[in-house]
């Protein structure tokens, strides 16, 4: 099943590229590699919590948030590459949490980027992994994700 | 040498695939290039150690967990390739360790790795590096290593 | 125009490649990319500042030292290449600024290493990036710099 078929059939829509925050670009290609930005959980250009995992924000937000920002970094490969079925194969998923330091739960928020991944691709969607809990992250998103694709 | 000449000379045995603590693979190829996910320092099945350091957990342990974590990072890229002898360079590593924010000796507790993989590959071992201190790591490990490999 | 027009443009001196602080390499190639190690802002021996943004290093002190840091990333991958007009594309940037919990403004310090990359190489410099606050840096550096870049 191709992937935009596997989308339409999760009801995903892949939205607009999120602008990025600052100077740089939300996709680039290199040889057989798309890089994306580190992307934030935003959706219709609100970010969808603000705050610190194991403080304000629930581990089922923060959840939430992996998915929506790993759904941001699809549609920066989209507007790069045109179609997502040019993906051969999502290689490596990095999943930042801002996190207190008492919450250590990082690979559960990482799930939601990383199951949605696997929803969307299948096969081609298995990924190597680092979820990493840091202090704080850019506008006080909670979660921050990049992937490096193969096409 | 080989690699597995020196691991010999070392006595280290490569141990088994730590199996990934959530949904994602330990080691992906794309290319020429082998990516690991962030490998914690589990041995026979118990971290060797949690907390962060700075506090409860020693730089002397972080830098053995750092090897540790290393040589997890060997197993799930010699469980994919089959043999460690086709690396032909380790090119990068991360290091990030769970840090009180005024430990500032990241790079020392890194080098648990870093001199790891030169005593084992020699030449083909030189790679670069980010040590980085973070507030807190998944289930409370002081330290994650994630590898790039050209093979 | 020619990077190292560019650069005398602007009035900028490669530096000597800042000596890694433990067992790495400043910069190695695979294939056709050059990962860079994670780059301290070092200037003439001397760290540009230590300590936490939103602490004692204010936003504009953490942005040249993102400058300063790219600035050792170019002077590692030129030590390497011989010639960074042999850099085809700034690939990704990724800027780990040491912040206290509360500050959230990281994209504008990476942005000193992101601004400065487009200076420098103009299309050419357009990289993806991920900014990320962490508890504390190697050294107590505010920002560390690593690059990806193709040749």
């Amino acid at each position: 099943m191709s992937v935009t078929a596997r989308l339409a059939e999760l009801g995903v829509e892949v939205p607009e590229v999120v602008p990025p925050v600052a100077s740089y670009q939300p996709a680039v290609r290199a040889g057989d590699f798309v890089y994306t930005a580190g992307q934030l959980p935003f959706k219709d250009g609100v970010c969808l919590a603000t705050g610190k995992v194991g403080a304000e924000v629930s581990v089922e937000v923060a959840t939430d948030c992996a998915r929506q920002a790993a759904l941001n970094a699809l549609a920066a490969i989209q507007n790069l590459i045109g179609d997502l079925d040019q993906v051969k194969r999502i290689v490596k998923v990095v999943v930042f949490v801002a996190s207190t330091p008492d919450f250590t739960a990082q690979p559960g928020v990482a799930n939601g980027a990383s199951e949605f991944l696997g929803q969307v691709f299948g096969e081609a969607g298995k990924h190597v992994r680092s979820a990493v809990g840091v202090s704080v992250l850019p506008l006080d998103a909670p979660v921050e994700v990049e992937l490096v694709v193969q096409v």
